[in-house]
C-alpha cells in the first residue's frame, strides 16, 4: 500500500501537479493520496478579507478560517484533483474525515496557544480502516483533504502530514505500507539553502542531532516527527522527496531521503 | 429507495436544515440526498467580487464561478451536511460527480445562451449505478453536491433538481424509487402568493395547463419538467413539499404535492 502526501507548492504549480498526478495514476493499487493546499487558501482568504494566522507553521483555525479551508481544501483543491485523476484513469474518490466517518479527530485543547478548530489524531483509533478497506477493495483510490470531524457535527482542520502518517500507522498492522511525503525540495537537506545537500538516509538519532544543531528548519520538524512515529508504528518505509521522484521509488535512481528506524 | 433533494432556502436556514437532517437521518436505508446551495455561493461571490449571472433561474458558469460553486457546494455546504448527518448516526458520504466517477455529464453546447461550465445529464447512462450500489450496500448514504465532471478532467456545475431526477430515473429499473423535492413552500401552488393553494395531485395534463396559463412560475418549471420525466422513466412516486413534510410521506398527514403519471 502506498500513502502519498503532496504539499501546497505542488498543488499551486499546475504543470508539476499534472505531472505528479499522471505518475500517481499509473501506480499499482492500493494507493491513497493526502493533499494540503495552504497557499490557495491564504490567497483566497486575503481576497475575502480573512487574514492567515500561523504559529510554528500551523494555521490558527477560527470559525471563519475553518469555513475557508473547508471550501478550498474540501471543495476546490480536492474536487479538481479527483476530476484530473479520473481523466487519467485513476478511480479517485475525495474524502474529508467526516465522509463515511473515515477519520475522527479530537479538537486540540487550548493551551498556551489556542489553535481553534484544529483536529488531533491518534493511530490507529482515529482511522476507520474498515470503511477505507471497503473502498480500496472496490478499486477506489481515496483522496484526502486535510479536514476531519469530531463525530459531533464539527469539522476540524487537520495537518495533512499528520493525516498521512496516521493513515500509514493505522494500516501498518494489516499492510506493508510505504509512506511518501512529496514536496518541492529534493529531500531532507543538511543545509536548507543547498538543494544538493540531500540526506539520503536518516535515522532518529541523526535527526535528533540535526534538530538540536538547528540544521533542520522549523517546517520539517512536524513532518519528520510524524514520519518517525509512523516508522515506530510498523510502517515499512517512509520517504521524503521531490514530487517528480514518485516514479523512482524502489529503484536505484531514487535520489530523495529514506527514513530508517535503526 | 428514497432520493431527496433540498433547496437553497433550507440550507440557508440553520434551524430548518438541522430539523430536516434529523428527520432524514431517521429514515430507513437506502437513501440519497442531493443539495443545492445557491444563496451561500451568491453571498460569497459578492464578497469576492464575483457577480452571479442568472438566466431563467440557472446560473451562467464562467471559470471563476465554477471555482466558486466547487468551493461552496462541493466543500462548505457538502462537508457541513455530511458532518451533521454523521453526528445524527447517518453514515453520509459527500460526492461530486467526479468522485468514484458517479455522475458523468456533457458540457452544455453554447446556443443562444452560453451557460459556460454547465453539465447536462442523460438517464440512465450519466449515472454510475454500480459504484453507487457498492456504497449503498455498505450502508452509506451518498450526499451529492450539484457538481459533475466530463471524464476529461473538467468539473461542471449541474442543476441539483436534474441530478436528483436523473439518479431516480437511473435506479428506477432496479428499485422502487421515491423522489422527493423539499423546499420552503408547502408544495406546487395554484397561486404562487398563497401558501394555502397547494395542488395536492398533479398530472402532466394539468401541469401543461397551469404552465400555459402562467400559474406555475418560472423557477418551478425545470423542477416539474424533471419530475415528470423521472415519472415517465419508471420512478414510483415524485413528491414536492416543504422540508418539514419529510416525516409525513406515505401517511395521511402528508400535505404536499404528489405527481401522478395518469
Amino acid at each position: 500500500m502506498l500513502i502519498a502526501k503532496i504539499g501546497g507548492n505542488i498543488i499551486d504549480d499546475a504543470v508539476r501537479l499534472q505531472s505528479f498526478l499522471q505518475s500517481f495514476a499509473a501506480l499499482p493499487l492500493p494507493k491513497l493520496l493526502v493533499h494540503g493546499g495552504g497557499k490557495v487558501a491564504t490567497a483566497l482568504g486575503t481576497r475575502m478579507g480573512i487574514e492567515a494566522k500561523m504559529v510554528e507553521g500551523r494555521r490558527i483555525t477560527d470559525a471563519e478560517t475553518l469555513n475557508l479551508v473547508t471550501m478550498v481544501y474540501g471543495g476546490l483543491v480536492n474536487k479538481q484533483i479527483v476530476a484530473k485523476l479520473q481523466a487519467l484513469g485513476c478511480n479517485a474518490l475525495g474524502l474529508s474525515g467526516a465522509d463515511a466517518n473515515v477519520i475522527k479527530a479530537s479538537k486540540r485543547p487550548a493551551g498556551t496557544i489556542d489553535y481553534g478548530f484544529a483536529g488531533d489524531l491518534q493511530a490507529p483509533q482515529s482511522i476507520n480502516t474498515g470503511a477505507l478497506a471497503h473502498l480500496l477493495e472496490a478499486g477506489i483510490s481515496p483522496v484526502f483533504a486535510p479536514l476531519t470531524h469530531d463525530g459531533q457535527g464539527q469539522l476540524l482542520n487537520t495537518n495533512a502530514d499528520t493525516i498521512a502518517a496516521t493513515l500509514a500507522a493505522a494500516f501498518a498492522s494489516s499492510h506493508a505500507v510505504k509512506l511518501v511525503y512529496l514536496f518541492e525540495k529534493p529531500g531532507v537537506l543538511q543545509d536548507a539553502t543547498d538543494d544538493s545537500s540531500v540526506i539520503h538516509s536518516i535515522n532518529r538519532e541523526r535527526y535528533t542531532g540535526l534538530k538540536s544543531s538547528g540544521a533542520i528548519h522549523a517546517g520539517m520538524v512536524p513532518k519528520l516527527d510524524n514520519a518517525f512515529d509512523a516508522l515506530a508504528s510498523g510502517v515499512e518505509q517512509v520517504l521524503i522527496c521531490q514530487a517528480e521522484e514518485i516514479d523512482k521509488i524502489g529503484t536505484p535512481a531514487y535520489g530523495g531521503t529514506i527514513l530508517s528506524s535503526n
